[in-house]
């Protein structure tokens, strides 16, 4: 049906209404002092959602827009990093990297698996000359539906002492707990569509006190992303360039929502939405593509047998039902779904996914569970948590 | 009053209803068919407006982010190239320019006077070793209001014969006829909260033949800005990444209106705001800040005299009612105002806002002209047009 669609995608994530209709008011002047109001007032709930006192810089882009920011403002041609890739976002980290002419040493898991975080460990004790400039890592792998050991990686970056850790923290933010002050991170990215709960077009980059201090000598060319101007500019509550004034709007709103809900009770519910999914799925028989032990809050992956085609999965769910799930990306395209479950979800969601999910495998002719199982068992998860 | 603002600025321009709740609709996947068809509609209709077959690619950023990528795509650092400096976007591409490690060499004028073409000529007509990679020029100067004469300057890079042409056109695309392939423009970057009548955080780059060869060796390090991928990627109506879906919804929806108006009238249109503003101006006994012949259809620049100081008009203005008028920038703050004329501005618009100015000027003791004299000149002005 028209105008029906449930989006259960990574990103871009269900909008609330609120934050809709603050989208389609009339846009106001960038240099006003009613902008200026705003910006002040998402900036200092920004720095709330980011569990920060550091600057949380807001750029016109996509995620990988806030990433690159991460890279370019903090880094010299020929710096040695570290890239930790296990999915689709930690390849791009490596990717950028490597368009600016960084020396880049990928540390890999397969894709589904963690980062192994002694590899980190092994790499950065052995540096005793301190030539690793940058650990970059992502937290939720939204590929994969895989969390990354940051804590831990992280404590190995502090044991370095030199080395800045820089965080992809696309579908982390608002969906996971990241205390940015406590765990010293030094550069986290995120962008908009995802536990921000608004559509894609801003994106954010929390910036801490050393970074700030290795951009002072950082030598990569910048200047739309050279977050200095955007920092120089917050400071007076405005924007380096036009700022995206309706998506501030929208914002706006969803951080007064969030506050609202408060930032434990956001992530109880994330981890609740992803215990339900994950059993239901189980229940249903199917395997679950990662383990338990990592899986992120944001997003779950499901990995069918061969025998029920995961592309078809998704077009009876999305033809039938309106429900918008995600493929798999680069060589698990068609070998994984992903049923997202970051921002804007409720626990009422998670119930339709898995009921029709439950239709469109029947009508696919895999009967491998008990009709029901996968409400029976969320109604249960639901119940008792 | 709340909800009252009347955007007269240079942008954000004010934005259609249609536009405003098309927005206001919920995300749909950027990886669907449905966004595919939106994709498909805009990027046809964008070479439209565009008056080009070339492509024009679309970037989640602000307009200076499609300025950088207009650089950064198809040069090298070291490369010699001329910039156009007379206002603050001219400034602005010796900046960008700069940042990158270009050799730039400004040919400047006044601020208020447009580039003397002469000086391209004569610098182009020099260079017998064909040094020069790039004459990087801003049409509509959105700080003076300042219509520079690209067409002229263009025969001079076309008679060079090995120079790019690169042209912010951000305030002049769906305000003035820019017919990029009869030009042979090679690279044209503009933004969304223009003409194109939609809020920020869309930008626009239109890439021609010669300037896609030009990239194939061009060595400046890009990423989220390579309009390589860009491209790859809207032939098979995607995006390399996340784009700002409900922008593209509201875009979709302005696009179909420029059509249902037609370019002849969309160019005429602006043609008379600009005269009617202008003579309006003039029978109030304002100065009008930059020449006639030059003058920007987007927007026109008002130098007051000193004893009626430019900012307490545009706060009466403003407070009194409801209509956002620009200041000047940088050195010109203070001395100038700006009256935005640029997209979905119809006569009403004028006439409402020349009245107010009537009413401003004579709360500030200013009675230089005869009652009404504004309003008159703008009528007789519109009924001759």
């Amino acid at each position: 049906m028209n105008d029906k669609l449930m989006l259960m995608i990574p990103g871009p994530t269900p909008v609330p209404e609120t934050a809709l209709l603050a989208m389609a008011k009339h846009p106001i002047g960038h240099r006003s002092g009613d902008f200026s109001k705003i910006m002040a007032e998402v900036t200092e709930n920004l720095k709330w959602l980011h569990q920060t006192k550091n600057d949380v810089l807001i750029l016109a882009s996509s995620g990988t827009g806030a990433m690159e920011a991460g890279i370019i403002n903090f880094l010299s041609p020929g710096d040695r990093v570290l890239c930790g890739c296990n999915g689709k976002f930690g390849d791009r980290w490596a990717e950028v990297a490597t368009a600016y002419g960084l020396q880049v040493e990928k540390i890999t898991a397969e894709w589904g698996q963690p980062l192994d975080s002694e590899k980190f460990r092994e790499q950065l004790e052995a540096d005793k000359e301190k030539t690793i400039k940058a650990v970059i890592i992502t937290h939720s792998e939204t590929s994969t539906g895989v969390l990354n050991d940051l804590e831990t990686i992280n404590s190995y970056v502090k044991a370095h002492g030199e080395a800045l850790i820089i965080v992809d923290a696309v579908t982390s933010i608002g969906a996971v707990n990241i205390p940015i002050d406590e765990l010293g991170l030094d550069v986290v990215a995120s962008g908009s569509q995802k536990g921000y709960m608004i559509p894609p077009g801003l994106a954010f980059v929390a910036v801490g006190a050393k970074a700030w201090t290795a951009y002072e000598t950082a030598k990569l060319p910048r200047y739309y992303l050279d977050l200095g101007k955007y920092r120089k500019d917050a400071a007076k509550n405005t924007t380096p360039f036009t700022p995206p004034v309706n998506l501030f709007f929208a914002l706006q709103a969803t951080l007064r929502m969030m506050q609202a809900e408060g930032l434990e009770n956001i992530f109880a519910r994330h981890q609740r939405l992803m215990s339900t999914t994950r059993a239901a799925v189980k229940a249903l028989g199917l395997p679950l593509f990662g383990p338990d032990a990592v899986a992120s809050p944001a997003i779950t992956a499901v990995a069918p047998p061969p025998e029920v085609d995961a592309e078809k999965i998704r077009t009876i769910v999305n033809k039938r039902f309106d429900i918008a799930l995600a493929g798999g990306q680069n060589h698990l395209k068609g070998k994984i779904f992903r049923i997202g479950h970051l921002g804007f979800v409720s626990e009422r969601d998670i119930l339709t996914a898995i009921s029709a999910l439950e239709v469109a495998l029947r009508e696919l002719g895999y009967e491998a569970f008990t009709p029901g199982a996968g409400v029976a068992t969320a109604s249960r998860v639901l119940a008792e948590s």
